[in-house]
């Protein structure tokens, strides 16, 4: 079965826990039985993992590219507005990778709105919270059997 | 059945003509159809336009509300980044609506980095081509089963 | 009696129905007849009327120009910020202009606190609702009866 | 009879003195006889004052409130583009404030766009001369009926 | 003989009408007249349109190429600062385009120093009044012959 | 017993009448209380004032250098955005001085963010309200110690 | 007795070592130090830390709020200037966080003057070295004894 | 004897006392003797003062055109960078005023490049120290005797 | 018969040698040869000039003054992005000068798009390779005969 | 005697003959007698010189360097707002450099308030036409003597 | 044998492997061959390393000014343009620190223009590919030497 | 031999004359020796010259390209911030271009942070003194060769 990775970056553990009125009530272990159901049912296996560290988010990309993944999925988190290194480190592999956010970023803060992963991504798709993370893995199916 | 109304803006209709390297060799018409059959699957009738208007999008808008409408997926072209109006319009009426672009305007030209739409918008999804529009049409349902 | 033009731009339609904590709840078939009865006790006709459509308001204001309108109030909704040739309309007849806006737009989001038609208006009037459009009848009878 | 304060800021006592291109040749003597006037046939009292120093006018704008004043008519003079303190004060109060300019300062260098009164008034009125303070009692007397 | 299309924007219809000082006498019947005249000499027949609404201008720019157009000059008004879906549609067709403009921008107010119609155009022409249309026109010709 | 100056700006003496939610309901005199019982017991006498005039805040400074005080706690509220004056005056004298809010003010509005003070202060405490004096007035003690 | 957490952030491991004009010559033991005796007589206890590593930083905010810390200082570093993410963590734990630097930063280089952190923090302490951790945690005291 | 005035802003007062590095060491009584001698020679009656207080200055402004004075050297201190009221006073007054500093201020921090007296003033005179005072009364004996 | 100058400014005499994709393949003397010819066949002689130095171009337009030029087409290479003193020196003499351009600058990098020249010309033209000089030449011989 | 340079840049031999109302009737033959007078007067003498080229008048800066000038004052023309080699070659020589201007550049355009030549000069003087070049050598000879 | 550090940052594991138009074909191990062997002939021995971790490339940086290195060269990749900790740390060694880059980043995208790192270190080499850190190393050895 | 041009733009005349803390002792001669001998052991011949002229600068850099150079050192002094020309000669010519500076000009003034040479050129070396021209030399050397 085709290998997609799914990463959530810094502060994503606390999801569930704290400000739940912007990040809703399902934690990050609840996103995950959605993802791997999802992927399942899309002939996918998902690698589905979280860190605060942005050298093992990069290390994380760099191994999904060496393992053979067909795509990514990614939800940086805080990084999204400041790690170029992750920019790079998607430009470096091949991959379709789509950057997802629980919230719309667009109707929040302003220093929210930039983006360093995006215009090394294929798409992005925000704001439908955890239902966000299949409509991604539907949009990374649909992108592989395309190409 | 649920009625969503699935509206389009400036030079959408020049599709599948022109600039295909960018949006694709699929015309309007083949993206209505792949709209109908996706919102059929997913109880809901869909209300397919374009126009090069401002002011006809705008009247679309305000009608959708009058008409019951449950949500609203537009792909505004580029009035996304011109029209306040837009806006404003989104605000007025009370309906999820999901901002869809074809082709990842984050990897395309600054002036196309900014929206007006998406800080009144529910979500964004932008990158998957026709494919956007099932996966909006989804969200959508997912959304209005969620109120 | 004195001609003069109040024109409503995109979204006015929508008075009353929606957002009402911020414009209130008075519709704008109320607001014309505010308008008659104070243009009348100021010895003035009022040609009242709304539109979505940025090229129809063009047209109107030419319109008044060659009715020999003596002036006119313009409630520009969101074109207010966006629409050069608005103000190019304004700066092309002689008549003075007076903007009116119902709510304070300076207290609102930052992007409402530049407008294209005030530098090429008569005179500001804003925050005020409804009654702002009486206030601005009486500034533009002023206005006329001191040239 | 209801109290209401109409302050004037910096220069305002070179009215009709000087620069008549810009500000017309009435000076401030004769505006306050338009303010008496016009607040009597509202049903209300106007204090009529000017000053050159903003500690003054800082004071003033809190004796208003400790004086029970139901309103207040301010031009604040160029102290409008630079007094933040003035902002503070009439935020500090809970009285209906009307921001008010002889000319329209929209029309007038791109420095007097910015207003740090605005964000914190009812609303503004600017460009129509002594009338415009005319209009700004009007204005305070129907709002404060509307209370 | 070859068509060109000659299209005219926002207020061009109040040419010689007012501010006469800024865009001189001729009306805009008058530069038809040389329009077609120079057209003929040049072997070309014009379609000359004027048009307030931007969706109309965006119509007939697609028209032009639905009825095989050799090039076209555009006067886009003010929407030369403001319309990204003017900039879009020319991309859209693969047709010269000449921008056109009766003043000198460059020497009036900032705001018209910034144009979405050059970047997809072919050339600039400005400041030199109805003359311009006919050197247009040449310029056309030129390089529709040199293809 | 050593001379500290401890000076307030505009608007606090509004202090505890108004804003409470964002300033808390102590009054200026309740803070007062707090400082001269805090610099008792670190063995110093402060000279407490407030002001709304900026120039009387100047003459304040340069008299405090004139008197032999030791330090300075300054609260000069809107002044701290906008007087470069104060900042050359806190310059012109060599006594450490400590800026302080009541507020956060890191967490308001942007325009509170620059501070002209800080870059001329010893050192910047804020966001702990009445507290902050009896943490700035040990800070002076142990910064005069030091010296 | 309660417990807080003292977190100090990249290149202060380097205190006392170098740079001594500018951070003095306490090293990192020293204040440590000074933290444990001064929490010791405000009756609580200290965890005190340093990393480089953002990553590190994060996860411990977070196991600061799973221990049921009530309250932290910290001391970021150069991430205070470019870690969206820690303005994230400290937003995700419903402790009062103060932000402490042992210069003040805002007589130095303008890129020190932003900080991520004081818009999540309750307040802000600079200027004032090694004496400053413990006003910082007399500030937590009374914050915490004042809920 | 031709009256002029000679007016000192904010801190200029401290002149002599302290920052010498920066302002010499001559104090503005010193300064007050070369304007005087200089004056006189120069045929002119010269009224010197200084104030820390905006309104002050601006009141003395006023009182030069009352009085009927032939010109003004104005050396404004920091309100330079901040007054548009000084600068709406002096377009009041029909006088020469010639704006002058004792630094170089363009050699200093970037805050104090910009001047709001500059565009109003006859010219400008900065870092020759008190001798600038000198040229000043030259260059006005100079301007007014051309006129 | 008339004379105008017709200047080139840095670099164009690399013209046909290098960068031919961006600029054609005619080098300097075929458009010379361009030049006389139209210049002959709409009566006017044409003083044709290269340099790099921006002083002798300086000096050149100064001579067409001296010499009684009747207008003038300059094509100022990198000089139009950087040199106030031509424009000074156009703005100097009071002949028509027509600002060319070989390339669209406005489709080129961002630099590219602002002139020192373009507000002291009569008008513009680029984008046309060549032909531009030509459509210069009859552009100013209506100017000139307008007159 | 001392030897002092008084160097004009771009256009300056252009004055007396255009643009007189803003720069007057006066000649540069004019301002050099002017110069000549003066200097002697105060027991120095000038070497007064113009050029268009920016390389002819850094060598100029160089060779007042070599011949052992006391100080210069240099009007650059346009140079002011463009050369950093000037700047950088006033910097490498130690003499006291005036900047004068003509006209008051600080009441013309905005591009026109910029100087690179500023921060390396010793003063600045402008707005005094031909009269401010005496002024000049009064506060060079102040400067020197000063020494 | 005199040591020193020569430090690669995030994605630059990748080398070789993609992207090669922009990083050419050598990977990481093939650069760590050129740097011993070019150190060996300089008389250094070079301690070469890689890391995703900015918190780890800190660590590295301390630790080389605790092991006696005596210089550094450092390709700090992204981390290069986001890292102000990375700064900080190189200040507070008092090692010759060389930034290098493959690639020439000014020829890039123009957020690889600013560099964190530059103000702190020795100098910058870009643009040479692996030969750079053979320059870097000569360069170090240059320095060192000089001391 | 290959021929290689080493150009130095303005003021590098007066190296090793003045401010030899930022630039050292070295003169221009002085340093005109180590190239010849770098050069002549890496077998080319050196073209070495310097102007403080523009024109003169693109004049060489075309003559570099007629003469069959094969490679170009340039430090162009403070052309490197302001000459458009000087980039635009260099991307005419298609020869390896090196951009050097003695000091490295990103720890001084911020304008000196952006070059208009460097995205033309192959690479940039700055902040070694006058052993950067070898080690350019050295990169010009092995660049060719890679060719």
């Amino acid at each position: 079965m085709a290998l997609v990775y799914v990463l959530n970056g810094p502060n994503l553990n606390m999801l569930g826990v704290r400000e739940t009125s912007v990040y809703g009530t399902i934690d990050l272990a609840g996103i995950e039985k959605l993802v791997h159901a999802r992927a399942e049912r899309l002939g996918m296996t998902a690698e589905f993992r979280q860190t605060n560290h942005e050298g093992v988010l990069l290390d994380w990309v760099h191994e999904s590219h060496a393992r053979g993944a067909v795509g990514m999925v990614i939800n940086p988190g805080a990084l999204t507005h400041t790690s170029i290194a992750l920019h790079d480190a998607i430009k470096a592999i091949s991959l379709p990778v789509i950057e997802l956010h629980l919230s719309n970023v667009f109707a929040r803060e302003s220093f929210r709105h930039h983006s360093w992963v995006s215009p090394a991504a294929k798409g992005v798709i925000c704001g439908f919270g955890p239902k966000g993370y299949e409509l991604a893995l539907e949009a990374l199916a649909s992108s592989v059997s395309a190409q």
